[in-house]
Order: structure tokens, then sequence, then C-alpha cells
């Protein structure tokens, strides 16, 4: 058996500062949060569910098969989206607001792209095997056993097309078809089954996830560029000592959204890490921020392009 | 020669409980459904069919041509059709209902993928050789000295193109080539044999099957995406306890159904394992499903994409 | 040198009981039949010719240049045509048709696709050589040493652009190149001989067959999906019994003709494996066979698509 | 160092009576013919050069300039054209007739395509490198140390793009390329050396062959299917014993011919090894051969497609 | 553990001589010069900022979020641009200026191409992670354990496309994915680090990087080709003993300029590696260097041709 | 280390007569022929340069940046054009020139295509750098430690492109990225070094070539097909005993020009090794070389189609 270094990113354990930091940070990602808090919440104790239905539908027994249907699905999610959108940062610090709300520990396995192995015939199925058995183990800790729940594991397969690419691809090999089909059973394997675990992969090619997969998925969330009213929110946090007018930041917004002729909108990122930073460095250490100079930087960087997924086309 | 581990999935007897209430709730497959019978009645007992002539074609013999060539047929049925269409369910469901008709045990072998091979010469055909072998030998003891049907055996191979991938490919290596001819050879062996075993090749890519395989089949079922009265169906039974009113299943099958724009409808998983639960969690904990709900959670779902096969096109 | 077995599938003595059988039912194949009757018999004894030529062409000697052309040809005949065609049946009994006429033995050789070799440089050449090697030694055997025939060898060689693909194609291996020749190198060496052997290469794929393969071969015939007469023969023998009426038989010829709508009409095995055996299952066990239910499913089933030969586009 | 037997097929001495044969049945290609026997008369003996010389150009000196240049070439003749065109024929039998005008005897060496070795590095450039030596040595022989001639060797490289493919081609392996290299080496030692040996390399892919090899040839001559007159000569040779009137000579040649819509005419071959053979099967054994099944017969076959040189296009 | 003599050029203390004339010698480069300065600045003691906030913007405070986002974001710089524009003699030279201006030494690492491995499972992850490790731990050792600066790495890949290719590439290895991954968590290991460590990437093929690494850039400057002022100056320099006339310098800016039928224009090292030799070996030794000359040379030489990136098109 | 025998052909001491004479028969390329000598001037004694200056521009000092330019550029050439063009032939004769100009021993070093390895890590990149080792230590010996100049080295790439192919090619192997980069390093090193060696690469694949190569180069020289005014020449010698009058001379030159519809002109070799032979062949050995033969012949030689570079189209 492969060990877990070879599996996995150091496991971490949730809350810790930074990424709750980063989870408080990520703007107008509300829906994708509540989503997964509602997922944690039926996992940790499938009971709200029948409690709910007492209140709102009478007439709906405890084991009725709309219950059986959300139970038995995979606790599988997808995170689609472009680089700098902000779905990984999100797959790895929601366990944080998880650990809150549920007041437990989360533990956070983050997959290694290596799991895909060497190529050799049978090694990526076992990898894959592995991986999800270490997981499950892992995860049933996370329930005592009267039931109660303790923990919640969460498991990010961060560019999760290199693992599970579509079989529909014409030359694909059959050692990543065999990968995907493992990958299949080992989701088969969690659905239904009680264990207090979440399953998200990331990716930015979600046309080229394997259908059996996205058909397993509880839920598919797609991560844009940030709107006017994201980068307004993105924009004021970052300049918010430096005194800047109303109206300079809905420049700023202006600037940085998308515009006419094709050029797509700036990334979270692009605010963060590129914008906010060279605009400090422009003045630096002469001058003062004005909006011109904010304005001329903004017009001077180029959005970070879409990614572009030919081989999916 | 190899194990039958590495050459199948665990093999299952049949009725199981499982296996039962799926064959029970797969709706509108009934045409599919009652071949599957009527091919395992001849088969069990060829002489019905003598006895079925003499009562409507008195001038027909029990050895008639036309008898003949149905039983020198390869017992061998293609699924073909979508992700979510059923096809697979049904395909390891379907010797439950054969088990209850017949009165006897059904024995279920489902082909591992891997039966491929590591690409090695040879190895491919020896795998697939083998695996007829096991198959045929269990399949033969279903039928005893007399002639007395005891057990049918089902050989179910999913994902069939992968192992029988057309000819016609442009860059198709000899070894799979040579695979498709073992395949060919195996089902030849059983064909007119009136050894108790159907074989049933689940596909989402009929196109890409060999014409030798397809000419083999006894017969093709295509299955689709389900259809107004079959969604209406399912829709019932899931939400059986909410009290909805027909109205609203109305607008929900509505708003499952193919599209003018050419959005496809939903697949029978995207009702169940993803509308039902969504709407649920939509709900929690603090409202009751509503007909708005159940709509705006519909619309906001996509289908999944239909499997575009683009290696075959 | 490599055993027989791996080079060919069991050997046969014809005549025998199914492959005659076979050889009967097949229809509108007289024009093949009687030239395959024509080129055994002048390999038989190839004075027939002179005979023949004393009685309609009294000026020509019987080591006229025309003899010697027709003698020195490889006795080579190609099969072309698609999937179900008849091809490869008439291949392997047409030997019972020429040891009815000239009272002999015929021992039938198929060559296995596996000659192909594992690619290893020479391999292939190695097993062609050794094929034909095999072959002819037996052929040989045919001929007394008083020159009279004892038996003819007919070599069928199956799905025959596996084994000498056009080395015009792009991308073709230099091993692949080198097993053409080694195959041309074994038709020149009998072509000429006066070996009672009969070389029959059954392709669907003529346009991919090396052109230096084509030039050689005494006669290339192809085979079609039968005709409107074809097809009413093959029904009016499958339904002989059920008391059909001719209008519904004129009916279902159409019903399985092409149409203008490009749809192709029925293979021969389209009618015997599939349409016959499922209208039988249609009307069984409660129903009898009658000109709407056949009309019905002749209407449902689909034919098997032609052979689309991207690979040689 | 690698052994004859995998360079070479076995080696001839010429003249005997089979190619002898051959090469007076080769019609129309009479420039070829007499080109060949020129090359071999100065290689032979260079000063019949400066006899000629001082017969029609008193001026020139025995070493001229012009006879330096043409002693310093490469005796390296290409055949290019279609398959069925004689120039393998030719290539192999044309020594019987330097052997016949020149009184010696004639080596005949065919390098096999073996010698393109196994892919391995070095590998063909040595084994190349191996057969020119052989051949070189016995060529050596051919001269006496007082310089009379005693012998010339010839040697032949059929398919030889296969051997010296192009290096423009896109995607050629180093190791190809390493054996163009190899070849043009060999073929430089031997220009100017006045080693008794011609080199005729024949090919149906000319546009394949490396410029670097066709800058080297002291001629190319393309080989084209037989035109009118040629047919009509092989169509009389064929048929002279069977009366046929000259009219039905003059439809045939026309039969045989090119078309409007683009059908190529009969190659050699498409006359001699399947029009011939097939109409005195078609008479046999119950008719003569008229004017009517002649045509019929020329009428049903088809010509030999041209190669289709893909790989080059 | 891969050695440093495997990952790196001949490491290099700055400033030398050498590259401090190179630098002074690079025209145009002024916006870079400036912020690589300020990059350095910051890096070197991130108080400056505070100190500067007091200043222009009394209202943020030193750990306003501003200032860190613009410490998190990775030291990273790309160049991009064509050949002969002097990014790579940029990258390699500013550290002379980074020495001078902050009075430091600045240690020059030049990562390998080789570092991409051969391509075995894992080898490149590790040698990308190894020479992170390495430069790492020298740039440590750049501020003592007060916190005082003592010195600045610089790391520069050259020919960065080679290494972060794009992973939207339609036929990339897993493994080169995988390299790309272990870059990227090399630069997240500095990103906020506070050492005092500089990447630079260069390339002429600013398309084919990965998006992720683009993402992560604190600045994307494009090297073009010199304009006319750019040109002029360089001209001026080299021919600065020469006694130009003004004209004929204006003359040669516009002949090396680009051109309305698309020739592009001169790059800085057509001019000083080309021209400028070609003009004085095209007088040497009878003539001197005159207008007429020079442009007549200027005219001959045809500037390099820009890039044409055909694998990220 | 490699052996020089592994990397170069045999070492050649020029002046010699064989290149002698080919260096005097290269017509039409006194524009080479004339930088050639005086790259080697310079390169002798670059203090030539400064007695030049002083005499024609006094104002310019010895150690101008102009003459750093010129002293640092690398010392290398291309010669670029079609095959039968006197690229190669050049390249290997002119160091005969220099030899009697600068009244020296020139070495001529002729790098082996399998420099480039058989692809395994790193072996293109050590034995190009053996290769360079090897000459730059060979060179070196060509200058007394007082600075006297004692032999030149000439270092011949033929078939560039084959080492030095771009590294924009879509489909390049990482191995040969390598070896480019150790040329470039190879190159570099000569650069500024007053080493007495020139590196001259030909090509017929000028686009092929790296660009940074290009850029390295101090001179690119194309080699067309004669001009009328070559051919005449070429053809004027080499019928120089035979009386032709300057009409048929006319014509000649004339048939073997270009034409209108595209048909390029007679390479250099397309004269002097087809067209020369092959009318003495015509004419012997009965008649004597007419103006007509002469233009008959000519029509029907078809000249070489020049490389057609695909691969780097």
């Amino acid at each position: 058996m492969s060990s877990d270094n070879e599996l996995f990113h150091p496991v971490i354990t949730l809350p810790d500062e930074i990424r709750k930091g980063r989870y408080a940070r990520l703007v107008g990602l509300d829906e994708v949060k509540t989503r997964l808090r509602k997922e944690a919440a039926v996992l940790a104790d499938p009971s709200v569910l029948a409690r709910w239905a007492s209140r709102h539908h009478p007439n709906v027994a405890a084991d009725d098969q709309a219950f059986t249907l959300l139970r038995d699905r995979a606790p599988l999610i997808l995170f689609a989206g472009d680089v700098g959108s902000g779905k990984s940062a999100l797959a790895e610090s929601f366990g944080c607001d998880l650990a809150e709300v549920l007041d437990i520990e989360v533990t956070l396995f983050r997959l290694k792209l290596t799991t895909r192995g060497t190529g050799h015939v049978g090694e990526m199925t076992a990898l894959v095997g592995d991986a999800f058995a270490t997981v499950i183990a892992e995860a049933k800790l996370g329930r005592s056993s009267s039931g109660k729940l303790r923990g919640v594991t969460v498991l990010v397969i961060d560019e999760a097309d290199a693992l599970v690419q579509s079989r529909e691809a014409t030359q694909m090999h059959h050692e990543d078809r065999a990968g995907v089909n493992a990958f299949l059973a080992g989701i088969d394997d969690i659905a239904g089954s009680g264990i207090p675990l979440l399953v998200v992969m990331c990716t930015n090619r979600l046309a080229a996830l394997d259908p059996a997969v996205k058909r397993r998925a509880a839920a598919i969330f797609e991560f844009g560029r940030p709107n006017d009213g994201q980068r307004r929110k993105v924009l004021q946090n970052a300049f918010a000592g430096f005194d800047l007018t109303d109206e300079t930041i809905d420049k700023l917004v202006l600037a940085t959204g998308g515009r006419a002729d094709g050029r797509p909108g700036y990334t979270y990122s692009d605010i963060t890490q590129r914008l906010v930073p060279s605009v400090i460095l422009a003045a630096y250490p002469d001058t003062a921020i004005t909006a011109d100079l904010l304005l001329a930087v903004a017009e001077d960087l180029q959005p970070t392009p879409p990614f572009d997924d030919r081989a999916a086309a």
C-alpha cells in the first residue's frame, strides 16, 4: 500500500487561522457557502431532515423515498471555474466554517496529482483505491459508535480533470479510463454510507470531466470572475485606509471589468495580487496613490486570460 | 489461467432484494423487460416455440428453418444509451425477474474492464478467452443432464465499447483488434449451443462498437432519457409524501424536459440523484418545499450533457 | 518454426455437413461460385484448357502464351464486401462444392490474425513465411507423383486488410511493410507452380489492401447487400412454414430494402439472425405471426450500418 | 558484420532464361534499355568515349572536363512508376542484355528491405554500409588488374523510398535520416571510382525520395501505363493463336485504355495477369472466346488503381 | 538530492564588471529597471512602505490589508519578448544595480533547463523542489537574525516556457503537469515569506506559460524590438567615433525599422552583433564607412524573424 | 568523453588539391568568398581593423565600441540554400583560399550528424560539448603564445538543421531543445575569445533553424540556383572542347533556366552531373553532339525540384 505521503499533501486540521481568514475574505460565494453547510448538516445528523419535514411536510415519513434518494447520493461537490476565481481557496477553507457551525474538528485531505501514478497498468487504480481507503478510514472515526458526529472529513481534489478526464476523449489511454472507473467505484462506496465525508473536486476544465463523474455530483457550482459589486467590495477592502473617493472606486470598478472588445474582467487574484501591489509600488516612494495613478495602473495591467480548454474543445 | 477475481466483479446470485427493488423502480422499460423474459424462456426450453407454433402456425415443423435461425443466433443483447438512462441498472437487475418467472436461480457475472489486459501481445485474447470459458462452464451447470433448466447465467459487459471498439477506427492497435476477434469467437461459441446464458453489453458509444459485434446482436435496445410520462412517474414517486399538486408536477415535468434551444431533458438520475436532494436542501431547514422553490431549483440545475462520442464521430 | 496452432484455426476437411448447408443457402452468388469451380478445374488438370481450345480455337497450341499467362498468375481470389454479406461464409464453404465436383477432399486452412505477430522485427515476416510453407507442403500432397489430383487446399485469409494493409498508408510501420513483402513473396512462390492451392482473401476494406496485392489477384469479387430478389428468396426460405401471402413477402422485401433517405438495406445476416428470430419472439407466446407484426418488427430493426472505412479514406 | 543473407535476396548470375524472356517481353521501354547499355559500355571501358570523341569532336581531349564530369557521376539510375509498369522486371532483367552485348557475366544483387534494420541507433547506418561494402567488393572483381572488364555488378533497390525517404518529411526519425546519409555516402564512394557497378533504384513514390538522392541520379526514368500501341502489342502477343480480328483488337485496345471519367488505363500486368486469364476462364469450358466476351470481361475488370502517394503529398 | 551543478549554471556574485556594463548599455528599459529596484527595496525593508504611507496616506496603518496583499504576493517577475530584445541580458544584470542601490551583494542563480529532468516519474518534481530548496536556503542568509538585509538572491529562469508550459496544451504529459505544480508550490512557498529573493522568468512564449504561473506574477513586462529612439541611441553609441552625420543616422534608423510590408524592425542584437560588424567588414580594408555603404548593408541584412509560437497558437 | 571519430568525419588539412580545384570551379560566389577572407583576416590579426580605421576614420580609437561589437560576435557563418547550390562545396573548400592568402595551414573539422546522439537524456548535450571542446583545443594551437597566427580552424556543420532545429517546432523533444542550448553555449564560448576558429553551418532549411542560432550568425548567405551568367560559365567550361557556337550556348542557357510555368532552373549539379553526361551518352556512340541534341536532352531532363520544407512551414 502506498504511503499517505505519496497520496496526499500534508493533512490539515481545521479551523486554522490562515484558512479562516481566507474563507472570510471570499466575496460573493454565499450560495456555495450555504449549500456546503447544509450538506454537512444532513451528513452530520440525518434526522434533522425528518425533524424539518415534520414541521413543514407533516405527511412525509422519516423513511420517505425522497430522503433515501438524498442519503444515497454521493457526497460529491464540483467547483468549476477559472484560475483565480477562488474555488480552490473555498474548497480548502470552508471546513473552518463547518467546524464552527457544527462545533467539531474538520480534517482536510488534499489529494496529490501524483495519484495518477506512473502509467503502469493497474497502478492508478491501486493508488486511487488506496486514497479512498485512507480517507474513508479517517472519516469513519468522525462518528462515534453511538452515531454522534465527532468530526467531518473533507477530501479536496484540485485539478480534478487530471484524474478523471472524460472517457469521451479520443486519445485516452486505457489506464486512465481504468483510473476513472476506480474513482467512480470510490465515490459509489461512500454514497449512502452515512460516513461524514465530503468530496470536493475543483477544475477549470468542467467540460473535460467524465460525464459519469458529473452525473454523480450532488451539486456543481460554477465560479466566475467577480461582477461589479464583488469587485467593488474587494477594492474597498483593499484600499480601506487610502481615502479613495466613491467616484474613484466607481472608475476602478469599471476599469477592472470586462470590455466590449472581449477583454475579460479581472479575476479576484488579479485585483488582490497584482493590481493593489502594483499601485503601491507605482506610488512608492515619492508620490501618493491618486485616482489617476490607480486608473493608469489598472489600464496597464492585463487581466489573466481565461483558461482556454483546447484539449476538451 | 487468470483467476476469476481478475476477470469479474464479485459474482452475484439473483434475486436479491436491492436489485429487485431497482428493477421494480425502472420506469418505461417494459419493452426491454418483456424481450429479456422471452429470450430467457426460449433458452430455458426451446420446445416452447414448437408448442407455440403448433397453436398459431400448424404448418410449421419443430425443426423449421426459422427456429434453427433463432436458436443459432448468439444470445447477445446490446443496451445502448446515455449515462443515467438506467441501462446498467437493468442489465444487473433483470435477472431477478427471470429468477421469479422461471423459478430458478440466476447467476450474474460482470466482466471487469481490466479484461482488456495490459497491452501485451496475446494477453487480451487470453483474458477474454478465460472469461468466456469461466462463464460457459458455470452456465452449463444450469441445465441438468436431462435437459431441464436449473439456472440461467447472465454475463454483463458494461462499457462494452472499451472491450470491442470498432476495428474501423483509424488508429487501432493490433492487440485490440485481436481482442475483438477473441470476443467474437466467444460469442460464436455460445451461439446455437443451447447453454442457458445471456450476454448483455452496455455502452454509451453504440457507434463505436465493432460492426461484427452489432451484427451478432439478437437485439439492440436504445435507452433514451425519460419522456414526459416517465419523468412524471419518477417525480410522483419521489415526492409522494410532499403533497404536491398535479399542476406543480405538470410544471416540473415540463421544467425537466428538453427545450427548444437544444438543452436535453433530465436523465433518470438527474431527477433522483440531483433534483430531489437539491430541492430538499434548498428548503431545509427553514421553509417548506413549494412549487416555486421546486421550479427554481429545476431551472437552476443543468441536466447531464449527453455523451458526445467524438472518438467515434 | 512456429507451430500450426499459432498460425491457423483448426484445419477442416471438406465436405462437411454444416458448411455444405451454408454453401447451399448462400443466395445470389452464382457468378463467384462458377468462377471458383473453374479456377479449381484448371488447377486440377491444366490440360482441360488445351482440350477446350482444341474444340473452340483449333489454332491455339497447348503451350500458347495465353495459357502460360493463366498458369503463371497467382491462384489468389479477393472477396471484398460488407459485414454480413456472406463472403466469409462462401470462402469457408465453397470447398464443399469443389470436393463434390472434382470428387476429391478439400483441406481448408484459415489463417489466424495473430500471424501478424507481436511487432518484433522480422517476426511477422517469419510467421507469414511459415504459414505459406505449411500450406504449400500440405497442398503439394494433393497431386500424386504422376500429376493426378488427389486433393485441393484452400487457404482463407479473413480480415485480410489486417495482414496486408496498403503500404500507401502514411503512418505504416516498417515491420508491417516487411510483412506485406513476405506475403507477396509467398504468393509469388505459388504462382505458376501448379500446386493445387487456392488462396482466398476476405476483407471489408478493399481500398486498404496494398495495390501490389490487388494487382496479383486473379479475380476480385465485390459482395454487396442482397437485392430485392435475393432478399425475397431468403425470406421465403426462412418463413416457408408460416403461410405468408405473396403480398406480405412483397412488403417485407420492400421493408428490408434500402431507402431514399440513405438507410441501407438489410444484410443477409440482418434477415436471418435478427429479423426472423425477432419476429418469432414478438409473436411468442400469445399471438401468431401476422403481416402487420412482421412489418412492424422490420420497421423497428435497424440494418447493420455499412463498414465505414475511415482509415483508408 | 551482417551476413549477406540478411542484406540481399539470393544473388543471381545473369543471363538466365527466365529473366531473358521477361526482358524480351517488356514492350515500349526501348529508350531505357538503350541508356542502360550505354551506361554499362562506358563503365566497362571509359576509353570508348575518347574514341567516339576523336571521331565526332576532334578537338576534345581524352581528359576533357566533360568526360571527367561523366565519370565522376554516381552510376545511379532511378526507375519511377506505378505498380505493374514493368520497372522492377526491367531492373532485374536488363543484366541479361548487358551480359550478351558485353559478353560478360552480370551479377545481380537485390537489396532486402530489411536493410532498414530495427530502428536501433546506428543499425541502419551499419547495414547500409555493409551492403555497399559487399557489393563493391564483388563489383571490383569485375575488372582485372589490367583494367579489362570481366563482369558487371547490378544492385537493385526495389521499394527504394522505404530506404531513402525524403528528409523533407515532417515526422522523420533521426535514425532514418542517418540511413539516408549512409546511403548517400555509399553512392558517393562509387562515384568516379570506375568500379563496374550499376545501382538501380525502383520506386512508385518518386516524390518521396530524398532530393539529395535524386540529385545524384545519372538518369531518372518514369514508367507509365502502356499507351495504345503498347497495349495493342501486348494483346496481340497474348491472343496470337486465337484468331482475333483487327477490329476486335482495336476495341480491346480502347476498352483497356484510360477514360474521360478519370478511370486510368490497364497496367501491363492488368492485361497479362488478369484480363487474359479471365477471358479464358469466362469462355471455358463451353464456349469460344468471342469479341463480345472479350469486351464484356474487359468492361468488367477494373484496372489497378494508381498508387496514391498520400504520405508524400 | 541533486547537486547544484545539475540544477544551476555557475552561481555569480554581483556586481561584476561585464554585467554592469551590459546593464548600462540596455537602452529603453527604464520602466522595468525602476520596478525591479522597488521590488527589491520593499523586500529588503518592508517598513519603507509604512514610512511612505505615513507621509502620503496618513490614515493607512502599517498592517493595512493593502500592504499584506503586497507582501503576500510571490516575488515573481515575468520578462516576455522576442529573441534579441534584451530580456535575458537584463535578468542577469539588474542585480548589479540592486547591489549598488542597496549596497549589498546580489547572488545570481540561473536555473538549468535540464531541471526538467529525464521524464522519469517524479523526477522533475524532485529537481524543481531541490532547486527551490537550494535557492531559498541561500536567500535566507541574506537577512540577518535581526532582520537586516545583507544580500539579495535572484533566481533567473530563462526559457521558462520549457519548464512551466501551460497545462492547457492538448498533448501534455502528466509528468510535465506535475512539474508545473512543483514550480507553483515553490513559488507559493516564497510568497509572503519575506525572504530576500526575486524570481525572474524569461520567455519568448508568454502565451505558452501556464495561466496559474501568470496569475502569480507580480508583474509581466513585455520586451519589444527597439523603437526609433532606441535604435537611434544604440546606433549613435556604436558609431560614436565614425563621424556620421545626423542625416545618415536618421536614414539608418529608418532602414532598421519595421516596414509597411510586414518586415519587422531590427532587434537590439541585429544592430549590435550583425549590422555594425558587417558594415566594418564591408568597408575594410580599402574604403571608409560611408552613408551609402551603411544603408546598403542595412538594406541587405534581414532582421531576425520574430519568434512564431506555433506550439502555443 | 566521446572519441573524435564519433564526432567528426576525418580531419583534413588544407589546402589540398581536390578542394582547391573545387573552390576555383565555384562560380558566382565571389561575395561570400570575399567575406570569408575578411572574417579570417580580422580574426587572424584584430589590429588590422585599427590600422584600417586610422586610415579612414581617424577619430576612431582602437578600443572603439564598434570594434568591441565586432570582436564579440560569434565567428558563425550560415550558408543556406538548395541542394546542389554549392554551399557544402564552398564550406569545405574556402579554407584553401584562407591558407593561401594568410600563408597558414587550415584545419577542417566536419561535424558528424551522429553528434545528435541516440536520444538518451544528456547525451546530445555531452556530444555537442565534446565537439566544441575538441575543436576549440585544436583552434587555440593556431595562435602562438605571442599572439601570432599559425593556423585557422574551420568547423563545418552540414545539415545544420538536424542539429539545431528551431525550438519553435510544435513537437520538439526536450532532448533536442537541450542540444540546441548546448550548441548555443558552444558558440557563446567562442564569441569574443579571439580563437582563430570559424564555424560554418550549411542548411537547406534556413527557416527551420532556431532563431537564437540565426541571431548569433555574423552573416547569413543564401545560395540560389545559378543565374543566366553563371549557367553560361559552367556550360562553357564543361563543353569547352566541343566547339559549340555562342548561339547554341545561348539556347542552352535559356533551356536550363527557370520558366514562366514555375519550373525552376537547373542547379549547378543538374548541369555538371546530369546534363553534360546525358548529352554525351545521347550522342555516343554514333553521332556528334549537335545543338539540337543538346537542347533535346536539356528539354527532357527535369531540374531537381527545390527542397520543400514542409516541416518548417
